[in-house]
């Protein structure tokens, strides 16, 4: 049986939503190894738009799951349609709009606060014991999403890493071609572009990610019930 | 020495600009193969923006070069800026941009003109016999770019082969894992999601097109000079 694997996007592009090289090499990999995927986005205005070439806000406004909709080549839903039963894992990219969109963490950092639906639906993976995965600068929303003590990693800035650590999370250094594994909470971080100078070393350590959010699927499937 | 790559990019989102999966699979795998990259993109309005949730038009205005920037991370140059003396090959992966940007081949068919810019730069690498790789519907450019008699295949869609056909192209039925070469012209061509039904089905043809490509600047490197 195949697994069924929801991604949550943020956006189109790393300066304004989700990060579309780390969206794309997810989708990649969970196709690869044989996952169905399902994409979902809070239909919501993104925080800003950022023209990409210059870096300067640009006077429009622009929604967060029409955006994200071009990365998903249309295949996506309103986060609020999710039936989280249907699914064994979660996992969510990084860019800016994990933290603008999906959070507001790059304005309000240790007192940010993760958008309702977002934490909604990540907490009810969480509590059904579901393994997630975050990328790049999402794992900012863990100690929102697990609460205080839990374990992930966003590679090596201080600054965010510091401002984690405030949350109550623990972080853990990490070299972009690896993951940190919250191993009660099934739990899965790698940095990418946090710490990634190439498309290629992103891809190491989601790659890996991937490959254990799978494995925690397939290890909770094993487990007998009690 | 690593060999250097253009890719022309022709927006964000296979509706209205360049496919986004095909983009950043390019980039991947010149990256892995160890080539250096600048992604270049027409300074020039889009033809027009598609939600890509609903495929309907929307009434706005968007830049070719700064959509294209979010897949290209602001690495990216207006094309009117490239020295093509700099790079060993080009590829130009698909998505409607190429064929509503790049050129206006989804309006009018045979009958299309490719933009000055990009025609210009595309003939300067195929007169100075350096490698070319076009994707998914980017081969309808061929036979603007090289003339009559080029050989090429954008998958086995009965439509578009007709067109290159008129327009004097010699076009190939191809498998989506594969790749159709012309030889003397040094052209490489594959389907990507002109027939790929996954993103893996897409990354088997693309990596096949760029290994080839990449092989092809060696074998140049290789000739005597004469």
């Amino acid at each position: 049986m195949s697994k069924k694997v929801a991604v949550i996007l943020s956006g189109c592009g790393v300066q304004d939503g989700a990060e579309i090289h780390e969206s794309v090499l997810t989708l990649l990999r969970l196709n690869q190894r044989g996952a169905e995927v399902k994409c979902f986005a809070p239909n919501i205005a993104q925080h800003h738009v950022i023209n990409h070439l210059t870096g300067e806000e640009m006077p429009e406004t622009r929604n967060v799951l029409v955006e994200s909709a071009r990365i998903a080549r249309g295949a996506i839903e309103d986060i609020r349609e999710a039936d989280i039963t249907e699914f064994d894992a979660l996992i969510i990219p990084g860019g800016f709009g994990a933290a603008k969109n999906l959070s507001n963490f790059a304005a309000e950092g240790s007192s940010c606060k993760v958008q309702a639906e977002v934490l909604a639906m990540a907490e009810a993976f969480a509590e059904a014991g579901k393994p997630i995965g975050l990328i790049c600068v999402s794992p900012a929303l863990a100690a929102k999403i697990y609460g205080p003590g839990v374990t992930c990693t966003i590679g090596n800035d201080p600054d965010t890493a510091a401002k984690i650590t405030k949350m109550g999370g623990n972080h853990e250094e990490c070299d972009v071609a690896d993951i940190v594994e919250d191993k009660d909470r099934k739990l899965v971080s790698t940095p990418g572009y946090m710490v990634a100078n190439s498309i290629s070393e992103a891809a190491a350590g989601i790659n890996k990610l991937v490959d254990r959010v799978l494995e925690l699927v397939m290890e909770k499937e094993e487990q007998p019930s009690t």
